[in-house]
């Protein structure tokens, strides 16, 4: 039941982080050396894959906002297609396979095909892409909790309204006016902060910060859209002396970058 | 300003994961490897940092909750001490630093004395645990969005009874009588499934499945206290018919776990 050697091949959902390379854990790194092929999203890291020098076969699954070249039916049917050939299965995510990745769907429907499953947490980017911004999700005396929703989705602003700590949105650039001035109609203080972190642990980052009346204007004269996080609360401000985190900042630091098999410690 | 060398050396906050080592990510290892000392918490891979060989000097700071041998206070003058001693730090937190990890308050400290910061995110147990547990947070058609709060604050209970998503509770086991009967008073179905993962990542690790009626009785009778982390909502049960993923498996994954440094690919 658990062999990860039978004729069916083996799928594993694997969380590939905010999409620097060396923001994938150690078990995902594993899990992608070891693949025979790894159906990608375009999220993640999909274009650092080429830097890792894998054997595997690269099936580009990538989906941008509004423009879905691989519906998701068609995503499961490849991972039991896959799996059955007798290959071993990578589905890389961006950020946690499990929150708003829809791994839980493509688990269900590989194990009703007979294929087995494991799963891999990765870095999500409702936490990394702040934090790369400078914006700690919680502080102590400023947000003692965070709730995360997708603006593809039902806003519900209701709840989002007296819920006082933070709000991070994914996927929600397109709704961000609508999700500010509705916050605010609901009893939101417009005053209150909201920043959003653009293309986050890449070298175009950018980050822009002012209030629920401001925001959505803002990021239109910056012409920021997806992909985005946005964040809503007191915690926007809360390090506001405090400098952005550089993905690159000196020599000695840049092996943290996504910059080749030499700063992973592939041993060959 | 962004030097790593100077004579004031320099702290960086890393996300330590849910407590497997496999589950740090890349940066993460890298900084750990880079450390001449490290500051850890006991939440995160504390107890598996001598597998890693590491030449850093280790200053235990762990806390377990309602004993806090090394108050806040104290932890951040050990970093600034440290950091001006010269020496290149390494903060190590349980999960991801700005997720209820109070690394906001440990980076303004250290900013204000001088000392440099670097932050890495880490794998929450927010989302590992669940996940661990065979819970995912999202879920197409039952859940879209989560909320996280720690059991430490104020439960803000008016808030949580009407969020229709997946509600995560870390460090609430204490209080979970008070939150679930607390919930319910507040409106919430009796019936909402509800699940605690205990020790995930662990070869201790527990489940316990139920409703907001029962769920508080069922982890007395279990004995089952902290750490674990708190799941309130539908997708509990969402994948009952999976298995629950195994941390170590078969000969094959077993790769996975957290048993040395081969598994890490350290090269020498």
């Amino acid at each position: 039941m658990t062999s990860s050697d039978d004729a069916c091949g083996r799928v594993v959902l694997v969380g590939g982080g905010p999409g620097a390379l060396d923001l994938l854990t150690i078990r995902a790194l594993r899990e992608l050396r070891a693949a025979d092929v790894i159906v990608a999203d375009r999220l993640g890291p999909r274009d650092e894959l080429d830097q890792l020098g894998l054997d595997a076969e690269i099936i580009d699954v990538g989906k941008t906002p509004h423009h879905h070249p691989v519906p998701q039916v068609e995503i499961n049917k490849i991972l039991v297609r896959e799996a059955r050939a007798g290959r071993r299965v990578v589905r890389l995510k961006g950020g946690d396979p499990y929150l708003l990745g829809r791994g839980g769907e493509e688990l269900l429907h590989c194990r009703a095909h007979g294929v087995e499953v494991d799963v891999v947490p990765g870095v999500t980017s409702a936490l990394s892409a702040p934090l790369a911004g400078g914006i700690p999700v919680t502080h102590r005396g400023v947000s003692a909790g965070m709730l995360v929703l997708s603006g593809h989705d039902d806003l519900a602003l209701d709840s989002l309204a007296v819920w006082p700590h933070t709000i991070v949105v994914l996927m929600g650039m397109s709704r961000l006016p609508t999700l500010a001035a509705g916050l605010v109609g609901h009893g939101k203080d417009a005053a209150t902060p909201a920043g959003v972190v653009y293309r986050a642990w890449t070298p175009q980052q950018r980050v822009i910060k002012g209030t629920l009346a401001t925001i959505a204007a803002q990021c239109a004269v910056e012409e920021v859209g997806n992909p985005s996080v946005i964040i809503i609360g007191d915690v926007v401000d809360v390090l506001h002396d405090a400098e952005i985190v550089q993905v690159a900042r000196d020599a000695d630091s840049a092996q943290g970058n996504a910059s080749g098999q030499r700063d992973l410690d592939v041993p060959a």
